[in-house]
């Protein structure tokens, strides 16, 4: 396979999602011009990405759902089970160890993590909140693979540092800071803040747009 | 003032969450070179974004932190209070409502949102949980301007609709579905699957890397 470009890959998981809605629909097949109509982007861009994969798509016979469906989801790494855990079991943590999609797409969330005594020993959508003490040996010895920080930004960078020295390569971070990792380590930052700045930004421009 | 190329504005929050902890740290001013070593951008590339503001920066003195810090702020809609109420008071919806720092930039959360019964009429951080029966009248009697959706995707879209006709006009959604909403409305989305996919991307191109 070619390589793919970083832009075609950050469009990638909605395609897959749209891909996977069409499956649970049973819809077998499905044309560029469809997918365009759907995803509200132009049908020669849909053609441009999928192209990537080469020979999905033929000519007035369409994308197998099915197959693109799962070609895209090997290269987004979800063909084989992720092992993760989550520090911070307060409303985030629990509400990503809740999300049902992560379960169907091989993502494994066998344990939170948490300092509350009142939180230590309950359960949370069949993973165990248990000490935090607890979460450095948990990890070596259960060969956990992405760390879900859902902490405030105090402690996460030091927990952070201490999980790579138990041999954590990869995070999804939720607290308002930016890692400082030092290494070969992967950081997928989700900064809630930052994506409600920009839906106020759009705001203030359309109202000065309007009163211009 | 220019305009401000989109690249730049995508990174605006990111700035204005850095000029926020100098500020919390009393740190008055801060040099292109010393934001660069926090943010791990090049210190070309802060001179040329924060050019767009005019005049902040002084050579060899820096600029001043509090002054950029409310320009950024004025741009990203943050000198006027948001009204905002929350639909789907699950865990992330509580999650979102309990977070203090969206207090602080002027979002008043008001109310929250379920068809739980358990739910309706509980508080949590300050506001109600109130009959999603009662969303509508609610959004047109208190000059609602944001609503945040965190409910799964089936309703969201009815909801949504719904909430346009009582003039809404800005989004933020959870809901792992993109709103298809016609007309002049501002969607925010924060499809949480998505940036855990590219997490995995990540982790499965590097092992490929590391097998070659």
């Amino acid at each position: 396979m070619n390589k793919i470009s970083k832009a075609v890959i950050s469009r990638l998981p909605r395609y897959y999602r749209y891909l996977d809605e069409l499956r649970t629909q049973k819809i077998e097949r499905v044309s560029s011009k469809e997918l365009s109509e759907m995803m509200n982007v132009t049908a020669s861009q849909i053609r441009q990405d999928l192209n990537n994969f080469g020979g999905f798509g033929q000519q007035g016979y369409g994308y197998n759902v099915q197959y693109l469906y799962d070609e895209i989801g090997k290269l987004l790494g979800l063909d084989t089970p992720h092992k993760m855990v989550i520090v911070g079991a307060g409303n985030l943590g629990q509400a990503i160890a809740n999300y049902g999609n992560f379960k169907n797409r091989g993502f494994q969330i066998t344990a939170l993590f948490d300092k509350n005594p009142n939180l230590i020993g309950t359960k949370t959508s069949d993973a165990e909140i248990m000490d935090i003490e607890c979460l450095y040996d948990y990890v070596k010895e259960n060969q956990v693979e992405i760390v879900a920080l859902t902490l405030p930004k105090e402690p996460a960078r030091e927990i952070a540092e201490k999980l790579v020295a138990c041999g954590i390569k990869a995070f999804w971070n939720f607290a308002h800071t930016d890692l400082k990792i030092s290494g070969d380590i992967i950081v997928e930052n989700v900064h809630l803040s930052e994506s409600l700045m920009k839906l106020t930004y759009r705001i203030s421009e359309k109202r000065n747009h309007n009163e211009e």
